[in-house]
């Protein structure tokens, strides 16, 4: 046996090295083919799988339907035509949407004329390759110069790449449709030119970890494996390896192009992605990031299933659905972290893909199928089968979202995000690293969510993707002047200065520290931590606890924030609440005209509105918002200044929204702390009429003590009952034992914090 | 026979004049007991109508629905125990608030009393009237002085009012549970003192036409009907006849007492409501008072069927029901007419109310019961069920709203409310009559919602009813600074002055004038009005016109609005966008802070952020809304001015939503001809990141012709497709006949408007 296994191995060998010889002309001298097996479709949907999915049509209802969608879809393209039109524009333009379009109908025409056998599909595809492979050997790098990696196809390299991504998935559908002459053209007019240009021909696009950059080595990796080519494989997998770039050297948006030397794909899954699945910049772009990260995987998994993609860095990819899940609200929409546009939400097209790959290659988790059936479609592959089955076998159980606290980092080790969630509230919290050149200077920041919906918003980006009336449809410049500054963020700011003095350079060397997050009770929930160099000299603390008590009529916000400092500041600290002001407990003297309220660091875009002086003591906003009643009250100390404010100074072509904001002024202070309570209490009905709970439930909030080692704050209800939290401010271990006398009182407790009642 | 009917008619009176002195003691000289029949409950639940209910218990599933949620509300009230606080607060504050949920709750114990058969509620509701019964006589006027006509129990009459008309359903279903003695103790100390303090005791407020005396004439007539008081009944229907009041005096609202000497039911019946069923103050006070006239008609239509209420006005009650509904927009919501809350839709209680009504009384509509069934409930009576069968039965039709004119005035010659819709686009276009107190200076002025969302807005009332937080729930003062004035709204304002110069007793005597209303023609509608007291020495005609057109994605607005004066004026037209600017294709410099834009009427509420002068030819605004794309374009003459603006000057307590309008402004003009159009014309996808049709189809606009007979502007689309639309200003006969030359082209056509597709 072990004789006739060596000769076979030895034909294996010479069948497979004249294969090689055969091949032909070479496009560029790293195309040498891998074993040769032929067999197409063999990327995404497989021989198996076509057969599977034939035999259940007509009988999984949410497969069916989805197919029946992405029919018609194609078919109302191919009754359109073939549009391939030289590059002219940004985003949001007609060429640049029409070779979008473009693809995404090819990957999809591609799947039809497998799963139908309709040759129709595949003339469609095999037509407009041939329009692209001769188009794109006249082509320039695209005439819009703004892309620090222009494309040929598009403006950017980028999505040139998502061209390649789709469109390697149409090729290997009609692969075997083609004669090996057509197959010869394509790649050598097309495929190979078009991997060489965004890979060698765009090195700063290539050899980087950034999505970008996976776009990129994936584009290649997709096209390597359907041509079977070693070498394009290689490339892919591990970047170009003779190549050095500036270490220094930064892209447009201002992030650095490589500033350790780590390239290629599985470069691009170590350091982005956490232990916990947390792509570092942040939901929005791990969302965008999460197609090529998965679609590959699935790829590879088919063809090379000896690289155990999704083991991985202990299986990292499908740990990164479940936090990208997870970092949505209560109707699928991404958590704002970051650059990031309000409304993306799981049912991305993406997130399709990401959620059904996940399921499949992941061990069938059937909580995936709840989040497929919001999505409503599946993909019309191996992997959308399997969860089309999976629900009508009836698997599905809910994905219940519970507060969680996802680490960031490579290693784990560089802050996390915390979201605390109890009854319809939503607390996001972040404590992260700086989230590359998609970053905000926010540390500490967080966000409020009632329903789903944003009470206290996270601003965003400054940006109308793809829309071109906007800029193209690109980034604007607000962006980095506002969007980007710590003022646009509920978080603090020292001397009208954003962390980190607002350069990418130094925020990307730190991160802050989670000092501890607990939500084993669900009636008390904490997320604690600290940052030491967002502002040399200072540092803060912020906790956030999430409280639900029977004597309120919701859960509701308390957050500590302790400053110490080793000279004496301007503090700022913003709440951005969304909707319309009803009545505050303390008086403000409104101006007759708004006043710019700085001039930089992002106070440029505010306009000032209103001020007041405190007096000392507690004030209170109570707002409307999508009629419902919220309060904040805060604690101020005597001459603290209140600013009323809103967005838009500086703003010459209406790029930003003209929201509101409150922002609590200390000046000329060392050491202070800042605590405060948001409740969402009551309820109003335009129909009814009736107005329920209008007002806060809470009295008074008082200090009791803070110290280096202890704060201390007792919150006083109408219902003249009170509560005391005290959080340890040195010690977070879980199993520390604590005492403290107040007031003459002890109090004894065991881990980083108590709550409780006061009698 | 006849003979032996003359005996029994003398046995009859006999019998009556028997019981009419038996009656006993009298709490006041005019409390003559009609025909005693002693069936109760005979008002608004009958003997019959409960043998009926009790018959489909379980079987109706809306009836068991609605009979459940009303069960379960009144048990927790019960629960909670009876609480009949002294008066003290405005609406909004506890007192106003608890005292408003008894007679709510009342009323539905004593449905539930009649229906179930339960002790429980009868007794509740007794207890509760005795505390009334002890309370009431005791009280002095409401302590809160705002009113002109304050209550005892609500700070004013309005709500005593309201509180009557809800016990008197409840004491009718207790009567017979009630001893006689009881009874009287009720009547004596609470029901007659009570009708008496909220007519006799306020005149002013009960012999008035006026929605709250409407309120106030039902309470005194439903009380009447359960006491069988006939005294009071003449009261309730013909007003107090022996007061005169003086004829200048108004109130706190601004409005006339009495300026025409009409009083009582039936006059308030006769004039606020049109021949249509449009009723003057607009819908959104339609809604308040359709309960009170319809709970009334229905409780006389039972107990005095001779007086044939719901024939009165040639079904003018029947036909307001109607009216209402199409007074909405896809949603239910009520259009903004005067002053009006937004988001008030009739779900509302009391349109559960006139819908069912107007189905039982109404010859059963088959359109009602797709409106009850949107509502989702149904009152708990004879009309309720009878809903409730027709659903069960199937019966249901949709509504289906149509374009529909809505004559204003006693007589249906007062101007109108035009409403066009086409696709999913409902223009509203006001030319009525002022609306009596709640009325706006808004001659000409529209407002624009697409798929029930407003579009461009009409802002509405400067209130936030019943939230106690803001104003105590009443008007507040920008209600008359802002909200009234004419620069709130689409419509035309001269020399920064209001209509009528913003003044009630001018604007009051007259109203617009319809030219004519046309949607016969469903791919061409058009309203068209004219103006020529607002301003004298200045009179305009606005033609709105909703054109579906298959060259453009959606149907649009063409507003063509044509202006003549005796001398050189300032014309402002203002455009009250909702959404974000997109992009204009003018150049316009944005104050680095904003200006109040001027001193008064309405002008001091608007900042000036933006500016712009023409060089003529025509504007653009594109803006985004909802993820919308939409453009207005319009035709300017040189040095026209562009005014970028937003609501939130002098307002000292954020009462004003800061929402943008674009201002057109024409200096020192005599005649002039406003043209534009509005197109909804693409949408974005926040999850596909997708833009469709981003851009305005519309290239240009011209006027080709405009002299005092005619006015022609061709319109042309980006496909070199031109239409012509030609209206003849002096006469809109249906049947002239029209010829008329343009750059020698003759176009003939007949009627008062041409569309036409330029060849």
């Amino acid at each position: 046996m072990k004789g006739i296994k060596s000769i076979e191995l030895i034909l294996w060998l010479l069948i497979i090295t004249s294969l090689v010889i055969s091949c032909g002309e070479k496009t560029n001298s790293e195309a040498d083919t891998m074993a040769q097996e032929s067999d197409h479709p063999s990327l995404i949907l497989t021989k198996q799988g076509i057969k599977d999915i034939r035999a259940n049509l007509g009988k999984v209802p949410i497969f069916d339907e989805s197919l029946e969608a992405t029919k018609s879809e194609v078919d109302a393209e191919i009754e359109l035509g073939i549009q391939v039109p030289i590059p002219k524009d940004y985003s949001g333009g007609y060429t640049h949407e029409r070779h979008k379009r473009n693809h995404l109908i090819m990957q999809k025409a591609g799947v039809l004329y497998q799963i139908l056998n309709d040759e129709k599909y595949a003339r469609y595809i095999k037509d407009m390759l041939f329009a692209y492979a001769e188009l794109y050997p006249t082509l320039p790098p695209h005439p819009q110069t703004r892309s620090y990696a222009r494309g040929k196809i598009f403006w950017q390299c980028l999505n040139d790449s998502n061209w390649l991504v789709y469109t390697s998935q149409a090729y290997d559908c009609i692969y075997n449709y083609l004669t090996e002459e057509e197959r010869n053209t394509l790649e050598t007019e097309l495929f190979r030119p078009f991997a060489d240009y965004i890979s060698i021909g765009n090195p700063k696009f290539f050899n980087r970890v950034h999505n970008h950059s996976t776009w990129g080595n994936v584009a290649v990796g997709m096209i390597a494996l359907v041509m079977e080519d070693v070498s394009l494989l290689q490339r892919a997998l591990y970047g170009i390896k003779d190549i050095r770039l500036d270490p220094n050297e930064k892209d447009n948006d201002g992030g650095y192009i490589n500033k350790d030397g780590k390239i290629g794909f599985f470069a691009n899954l170590d350091e982005p992605f956490s232990p916990d699945g947390y792509f570092t910049e942040g939901p929005y772009y791990q969302r965008y990031a999460s197609y090529p990260f998965l679609i590959f995987a699935q790829a590879l998994q088919n063809k090379k299933p000896e690289l155990q993609v999704f083991q991985y860095k202990d299986s990292v990819l499908i740990k990164s659905v479940n936090a990208l899940i997870n970092l949505s609200d209560v109707d699928g929409e991404f958590f704002l972290l970051n650059d990031a546009q309000k409304g993306m939400s799981y049912d991305s097209r993406y997130l399709v893909s990401a959620v059904d790959i996940a399921y499949k290659f992941g061990g069938n988790k059937p909580e995936l199928l709840s989040i497929a059936e919001k999505q409503g479609n599946v993909t019309l592959d191996d992997a959308g089968l399997a969860v089309a089955l999976g629900i009508k076998n009836g698997k599905t159980k809910p994905f219940i979202k519970k507060s969680i606290e996802l680490a960031d980092g490579a290693n784990g080790d560089e802050g996390a995000v915390g979201i605390l969630r109890s009854g319809d509230l939503e607390l996001v919290f972040k404590y992260t690293a700086h989230g590359l050149s998609h970053g905000h200077f926010d540390k500490l920041s967080y966000s409020l969510f009632d329903e789903g919906d944003e009470v206290v918003q996270d601003y965003g980006l400054a940006r109308f993707v793809n829309i071109e009336q906007k800029g193209g449809g690109n980034y604007l410049k607000e962006n980095k002047t506002w969007a980007k500054q710590t003022i646009a963020h509920n978080a603090l700011v020292q001397n009208e200065t954003s962390h980190f003095e607002g350069k990418y350079d130094l925020g990307s060397q730190h991160h802050s520290e989670r000092y501890f997050f607990d939500s084993e009770n669900e009636s008390v929930q904490v997320a604690s931590a600290k940052e030491v160099n967002a502002y040399p000299g200072t540092k803060w603390q912020r906790t956030m606890v999430l409280i639900e008590d029977p004597d309120y009529e919701n859960p509701y916000v308390l957050d500590v924030m302790r400053v110490e400092a080793e000279k004496a500041n301007q503090y700022d600290l913003p709440f951005y609440y969304l909707g319309q002001m009803m009545q505050t407990n303390f008086e403000y003297s409104k101006l007759e005209v708004p006043e710019i309220l700085g001039k930089s660091n992002g106070y440029q875009h505010l306009y000032k509105e209103a001020s007041a002086v405190s007096k000392g003591g507690n004030l209170k906003l109570n707002w409307l918002l999508n009629n419902k009643f919220y309060s904040y009250t805060f604690v101020t100390a005597k001459n603290d200044e209140i600013l009323l404010a809103r967005i838009g100074a500086n703003d010459p072509e209406y790029n930003l929204r003209t929201d509101p904001t409150l922002i609590l002024r200390k000046k000329n202070t060392k050491n202070t702390l800042f605590v405060s309570t948001i409740e969402s209490h009551g309820t109003y009905s335009p129909v009814s009429e009736f107005a329920v709970n209008a007002y806060s439930n809470i009295k008074n909030i008082e200090v009791l003590l803070d110290s280096e080692d202890y704060t201390a704050v007792q919150i006083d209800t109408n219902n003249e009952k009170s509560d005391i939290f005290i959080i340890s401010n040195q010690n977070s271990d879980k199993d520390a034992a604590h005492k403290l006398n107040i007031e003459n009182k002890e109090y004894t407790w065991k881990g980083p914090y108590l709550l409780v009642e006061k009698n």
